[in-house]
C-alpha cells in the first residue's frame, strides 16, 4: 500500500482521476489543510507543494509531485529523503502564461492603458502610432512549456521568433532559429520583444542588469514571468523612464509582494501584476497538474519513468527526461 | 493622359509606388489639403477619401479610391459620374485592427484594466479567474479581411471560430464553419466571444438590441470594430452593468466622438477605444492601401479588373469582385 497526500484545491473530479490510477493507495486529501506529523510519517507520496521545512517528517517519501512549475526551496540537497524523486508541473501553466503574456505584450502595443486612462477621463482622443507582432522579432529566453507556448502564439501571428534555452537540440517548427545562452546579448540588440521564463536560480539572478538593457534594441519590449530576481526592480524603473526599454509586462517581481512604496509601481509603460497569470486562474491548469500527478503516481505504484523529474542540484528538469517530454 | 489626384498622407516611396504605374499620368499630391474646383475639374482618378460633397465638382471621374474599409456616404446613387466606379481599401486594415482586437479581448479576459488600476494604486492584490481563448468558441460576424484575420489568430490560439457571412462560400481553414446571416441567433446562444465588423448600412443599424443581447450567452464578450451603429450606447451600457454580456470592446461608437456625459463611458468590463484601431497608426496599412490604388490606377490606365469594386446601391464590395480576392 501507498500512502498519498494531496495538498492542492482539487475538485471531486480530480481526486477521483487520482484514485483511478491504482487500489493500492489510501488516500488523504487535506485541500490547503496542512498534514499532521503522524500523517507525514507514514506517507510515501505527496501531491502539492507542502511547506519544505515539513519535509523532514516524511522519512518515507518517494516522490513529491509540486503543484509549480518553479522549484524554488524544494532542490536543496539533503531536503527529501535519500531516493526520493522530485517532480515539477511544467506543462500545467504554459497555456495560461503564454496567453497572459501574449495579452499584456498586444496591450502595451495598442497603447490600452493608455486608452484606459482616457476612457476613464471621457476622453475621446487618439493617441497616434501603435507597434504590431506582425513583422516583429521575438527572442524567447527560456524554452520550457511557458516560452514555447508563447512562441507558438507569436509566430502563429506573424512575429520572428527566436528560442535560447541552455542546451542545442531541434527547433521546433514555430521558431525561426534556436541558440544558446552564450548568444544572448548578440540576440539581444535584435529584438523587438524580449521574454523571459527562466527559473530563479543563481545564474539567472540580475541576468537582466543595467549594461544588458543598454545592449537591447531601445525601445524594445521585455516581459517577465519566471522570477523577479531576473531584474533588479530599480533598474526596471529606470530603463523604462530612460526610454531604454518601451514598455514592460512583469508578473514576479523582487520581493513578492512588490513593497507598496517600490519605485517601480509608477514606472512608464509597465504592465505590472501581481504573480497571478499562472496559479489556479484557468480550471484547466489544475486538471493539467492533476494529470501529470496521475502519471507519476502510476510510475511509483507500477515503476516506470517519472515524468518531469528536477535535478535537485540544478532546479532544472532532468536533461533526458526534458528531452523525452518536450 | 489620366489626372490623378491623391489625398491622403503619402510618403515619398508611396508616391513613387503610384507614379511607376503608368507614364500616361499626371499626379497631383495633396496630402490633407482639399483640391481646388479646378483640380477636381480634370481628375480622372481620386486616392483617397475626398469629402462626399466634392464630387459635383469632378465630372471626369472614371475611379475613386478609397482610403477606408467603410464606404459611409459615398454610396448614395448619382453622387459619382455615370460610369465611375467606387473602390474601398478592404484588405489593408484587417492586420491592424485583428491585433487590437485580440489584444482587447485577451486584456478584458485576464482582467488586466483591473491590474492596472490597482497598480496605480500599489496594491498587490489578486483578482481571481481568468478566462482563456483557448477552449473558447468565437463567432466572427462579418468574414471581409478584418474579421477573416482576427478568426486565423483566435484559430492559431485555440479558439473554434464559426464564420458568419452574408453568402454561403468556401470554408477557409481557419474556421470550424461558415454560416449565413439568419443563423446568428442561433449561434449567439453558443458563444463565448462575439465579433463584429459590420459596414454600416441600414440591415446592421441597432442589429444588437436589447432582445439579441439577451439570446447571448451570460457574460459573453462581445467585440465591435465595425460600425458604432451596430449598438446603441444605452443598451450597451445596460448589457455590461447587468451582466448580460461580461465584456465588450469596442472602437466604434453612436455617434464618433462619444459624447463625454454617455453613459456608456463608464460601464463595466468595457475597453472603449475612439477608432483607432485602423487609421494609419501602424505604416503597413498605409503600405497596403497604396498597393491596392495602384493596382486600380493600373487598371484604369491599361484596362482590366479594378478590385474592391463597391456596389454603391449596397455599399458592400461587389459580390464576384469579392468571390475573387477573398
Amino acid at each position: 500500500m501507498k500512502s498519498v497526500i494531496t495538498c492542492l484545491p482539487l475538485k471531486e473530479r480530480h481526486k477521483q482521476m487520482l484514485e483511478q490510477v491504482s487500489t493500492e493507495c489510501v488516500f488523504c486529501h487535506l485541500g490547503t489543510q496542512r498534514p499532521t506529523k503522524e500523517q507525514l510519517s507514514e506517507a510515501n507520496v505527496v501531491i502539492g507543494n507542502l511547506p519544505p521545512a515539513l519535509l523532514a517528517d516524511a522519512p518515507k517519501l518517494e516522490l513529491l509531485q509540486l503543484n509549480s512549475a518553479g522549484t524554488d526551496g524544494y532542490t536543496v540537497p539533503g531536503l527529501l529523503p535519500e531516493g526520493a524523486k522530485l517532480a515539477n508541473a511544467s506543462g500545467a501553466y504554459g497555456l495560461a502564461i503564454s496567453e497572459h503574456m501574449v495579452g499584456c505584450v498586444l496591450a502595451l502595443m495598442k497603447k490600452l492603458p493608455l486608452y484606459l486612462e482616457n476612457q476613464k477621463q471621457h476622453q475621446w482622443k487618439d493617441e497616434g502610432p501603435v507597434r504590431s507582432v506582425y513583422g516583429s522579432r521575438t527572442l524567447v529566453v527560456g524554452m520550457g512549456d511557458i516560452g514555447s507556448e508563447f512562441a507558438r502564439r507569436m509566430n502563429a501571428m506573424g512575429s520572428e521568433v527566436i528560442g535560447v534555452r541552455r542546451h542545442a537540440g531541434d527547433k521546433p517548427d514555430y521558431v525561426a532559429e534556436v541558440c544558446t545562452m552564450d548568444r544572448l546579448d548578440e540576440e539581444l540588440e535584435k529584438a523587438d520583444i524580449i521574454a523571459c521564463s527562466l527559473p530563479g536560480t543563481p545564474s539567472t539572478c540580475h541576468l537582466f542588469d543595467e549594461e544588458r538593457i543598454r545592449k537591447m534594441k531601445r525601445g524594445a519590449i521585455l516581459v517577465n514571468v519566471g522570477r523577479g530576481t531576473l531584474i533588479d526592480p530599480e533598474v526596471l524603473a529606470w530603463a523604462l523612464t530612460e526610454g531604454y526599454l518601451g514598455g514592460a509586462c512583469v508578473d514576479v517581481t523582487e520581493p513578492e509582494p512588490l513593497p507598496a512604496d517600490s519605485v517601480l509601481w509608477n514606472a512608464p509603460n509597465l504592465i505590472l501584476t501581481p504573480h497571478v497569470s499562472g496559479g489556479y486562474h484557468l480550471e484547466i491548469t489544475l486538471d493539467r497538474i492533476v494529470e501529470i500527478a496521475a502519471r507519476n503516481l502510476k510510475a511509483v505504484c507500477e515503476g516506470g519513468e517519472i515524468v518531469n523529474e528536477v535535478d535537485c542540484s540544478s532546479g532544472y528538469r532532468k536533461l533526458e527526461n526534458r528531452h523525452r517530454n518536450s
